[in-house]
């Protein structure tokens, strides 16, 4: 039998991951990174709120990870002419102002060190205002829009971030003849198209960030746009209607691209997708298993065919067809900050480097459940879900004049374990049926104890994906249909999941005593998460402080 | 004129100081101090809990600083036989268990490693569940006890570490014929009193921290102590009826004690008192003079002339007769953590040593008010006023991924500032007027951030006493008295401490702009320290995350 590779490339936030998987038996043959060499790790900013890349950034980098990843090949015994299919998935929301022809503007002189011409990256910050704008004028107009995002437009996504620009630099709006969300300018890119308007915009990233919904006919309608911004509208005239799913083609290599990358012209680039939810897919996902990709943030992905009709959740901040896996509406929840939290405690706090992690982990690990006395809520970067308001902050709870820093270190964990144990929650009450939960991300691959508590936290057992290149591996998972097709063959994207996405043998089960203080724990933190995140609640929270001071007494006998 | 000299000795929690004042003057001829040798700085301990030191400590170091003391006196043209009267104070309620002969049980063979027979120091929280159960049965049976203590007894008092010595180790217990509080023992020793009914108990002692007042008498009845343990009992009948003020003589300084000490025999030693409300009187306290003494936890005193008949005031600590100024009512309410919470921070959480607050106070001086974002609550030791409650905990609010560790120690200062302002309302409130405050302690002479925000938070102008001896000052001060009479020379307090009280130049004014931001903070910690502090209570919490970030954006601009 023929030989058959295919490609996924992985665009995260400072670096692109190139991996190529035989599509038979689910192994990942050769893989390699390169981080962006612009900016601080890819990233331009002026403030707190602003991140930008340079559009160039990802083609090049890109160039050197596949061309060192090819280097690996023959020693596999495989060669670039093997490759029969490309996968590509990006950040997002992540738009970019081209030109028709899709040149970057940041490509054009006039524009080279202005970063609103940049590509707006997803953690952009900017747009605050603008989307409470949007959300207020959907629930004036389009309340419907509404409900497949949690009932709040977020700073992050792609129409605020146009209406900001669109109100804050009109030089860069106005030269800008369409925006594209990174996960689309990629495979366009390779795939040499050189009309904005015929590039297929991916469902994942229309569904998730850009109000696209099949029941109102595609992307907002004209008249909403014009009454936020009528300049929106020469925008959405470049976008069409319709949006694709990554079981469709992009387009066919071209042949100045595969040249440059020294691979096959005319092999199928699949359409492409948010990188949260290709990881989602390289880690397992499917019907009754909740994927978490824990980093930074978190992101919690599931899905659920589409005949099924799971209702709109309230405050589950995307709900889009199709844009995980094929005929499946993909749910989408997350933290706004997991790791983050954990990394500003260490840095910003203790002033110390990462190395810390380790020490504070270790110390922690030893306490019993309840023994720190504290409690935090986990919304230093605000609530994505379920609250979604990014006006919100940090809370901690129940420090004494003993209080060490591991303490706070492992309540800021448990923190983010209630955190996601709500959306969880959220979910369920909705009809989600979750039967297992396969983490991925750095933290749950090295923290075990992140893992235990967040197995007593939310009582379920977490397995954690075997493969730490889970979102370039969903990549190429997807990119395997095309590769597959055109030799002819069949292709199931379910079979291929259940070979190449195993689990690790270790399965963080929950520990019935400590599950039972969790809950105790929760409930408080739950009173905590309605008094200051949910309007005209009142809570008497006086037995707040009463019952971690008792927790903390008994878990010491 | 004859030279008179006076002697105050001042026994703190780990030093004990001496002071030579002249009479006539108000000058300070010449000062030593000794940290007592035993245990941790003085502190024997086996438990976050518990704080005990030996008595023979306090002796022995006195010792040594008066010696030292005196041994300065010569250059200054003094000598030891100028010294015409003795006055002392101590950290209280520190009971120590003692033979009738006033032997101190700790210095028995058997009982020489009994940490139940050395002095129960001030901040030892043994006696916890003994307190609540004082409480309860005084609200039971003697409500009128409860009115001047704001409304529960404390751990920290005398009848509840007898009650729990009486409940924990009988040993020790059954073997003391009485319990003399520290500011008893050592007037009574210096005087050579061998009979524990002759000592004359301080008011100061007995109003604040044993339930002594005149209105019913003295000391708690009989009936009531048995109803707690009948064992109490048998310490009462050593106690007597009558408790004393400052202005009255302890005895005279005996043969023994004068020679060990190099002063002569037969000078009076007054009926001491405890220290912080030395402190006051060293510092200038008077009729519309609040005196707060910040140190690890703070002391604030107030007196008011006793035929204002100032009612009882709910939630403030103590108000008892004569307890600083004789015809004066003592009021008395405090913090049970302020310089504490801050080295919580820094040693603690931060594991920097005690330069680091330098640092962090330089940068946080850079900060404008409400830029942190931050709020919190200065419980990380419970509340002493106006909640009386030590079942709480620390809350910090506000958090970002970009706090900082010095505006974290800027908003815990603010924290104690919105304590400080809670209690001084509480006063105010119930008819106590407060013209002006002076303050004492280290954190006051080092910490010019610390004392402008306390200006702008209470909104009155901050005075700093210029002597750092304000304690030892005071304990001399009140000894002028027999020193003068004595010699056939009349006495007055106020004219004395116009002379001795100076107040630095420097002070602290509020700032109008900082008062305004400062009141909106303020009332934010209403709301928090109600909502966890107050038992039925239901507010709205939704807006303080709110309001703080909008303080902190508004702070940039």
């Amino acid at each position: 039998m023929e030989k058959i590779l295919s490609l996924g490339i992985d665009f995260g936030s400072n670096a692109v991951r190139a991996l190529f998987l035989n599509v038979r038996d689910g192994k990942t043959i050769a893989s390699a990174s390169c981080t962006y060499q612009r900016g601080n790790k890819g990233v331009f900013s002026e403030n707190h709120h602003m991140a930008r890349q340079h559009p160039q950034d990802y083609l090049d980098s890109m160039t050197v990870a596949i061309t060192e990843a090819i280097s690996k090949l023959k020693d596999q015994g495989y060669s670039a002419k093997d490759v029969q299919g490309i996968g590509v998935d990006a950040t997002g929301s992540t738009p970019i102002p081209v030109k028709s022809d899709l040149t970057p503007l940041a490509n054009l002189e006039a524009f080279s060190n202005n970063l609103n011409a940049y590509a707006w990256m997803w953690k952009d910050h900017t747009s605050a205002s603008e989307a409470d704008e949007i959300t207020t004028k959907a629930q004036e107009l389009r309340p419907q829009y509404l409900t497949k995002c949690g009932g709040a437009y977020s700073s992050e996504w792609f129409w605020a971030k146009l209406l900001h620009c669109a109100r804050t630099d009109k030089s860069v709006f106005d030269e800008a003849d369409s925006w594209l969300e990174f996960s689309d300018f990629v495979p366009a890119v390779l795939a040499g198209i050189k009309e904005v308007s015929q590039v297929k915009r991916n469902k994942c990233a229309a569904g998730h960030k850009a109000f696209y919904h099949s029941s109102w006919n595609g992307f907002p309608d004209k008249e909403f746009l014009s009454a936020l911004d009528k300049d929106l509208v020469k925008i959405a005239d470049t976008m069409g209607q319709q949006a694709y799913s990554i079981d469709e083609q992009a387009g066919l290599l071209s042949e100045d691209w595969a040249t440059r990358l020294g691979l096959s012209a005319g092999i199928p680039v699949a359409v492409g997708a948010l990188d949260a939810h290709i990881g989602a897919l390289g880690s397992g996902v499917g019907e009754g298993t909740l994927v978490k990709i824990i980093g930074t943030s978190s992101c919690d992905i599931m899905v659920s065919p589409m005949d099924k009709n799971v209702p709109d959740i309230p405050g589950v901040a995307g709900i889009a067809e199709e844009s995980v896996v094929p005929n499946n509406l993909g749910i989408e929840a997350g933290q706004s900050a997991v790791g983050d939290i954990l990394n500003w405690f260490v840095s910003e706090l203790l002033c110390k480097d990462g190395s810390a992690h380790v020490e504070l982990t270790e110390k922690a690990s030893a306490l019993a459940v309840g023994q720190t006395g504290l409690l935090a809520l986990d919304w230093n970067n605000g609530n994505r879900n379920v609250l979604t308001d990014p006006n919100l902050s940090g809370l901690l709870i129940g420090q004494s004049l003993f209080t060490k820093d591991f303490e706070i270190y492992r309540a800021l964990i448990e923190a983010t374990a209630f955190g996601a144990r709500r959306i969880i929650e959220q979910m369920e009450q909705y009809g989600v049926e979750i039967e297992k939960v396969i983490n991925c991300g750095g933290i749950s691959q090295k923290n075990a104890l992140f893992m235990q508590i967040y197995a007593d936290v939310i009582n379920k057992p977490m397995l954690i994906a075997d493969n730490e290149e889970a979102v370039a591996l969903g990549a190429a998972i997807f990119a395997a249909k095309g590769a597959l097709e055109s030799n002819g063959e069949s292709y199931s994207l379910e079979a291929l999941q259940e070979k190449a996405c195993t689990v690790k043998e270790k399965i963080f089960t929950p520990i019935a005593e400590n599950v039972d203080t969790y809950n105790k724990l929760y409930e408080l933190y739950k009173q905590l998460h309605d008094s200051f995140g949910v309007k005209d609640q009142k809570q008497d929270l006086y037995g707040i402080m009463k019952t971690l001071i008792e927790l903390k007494n008994s878990s010491k006998s």
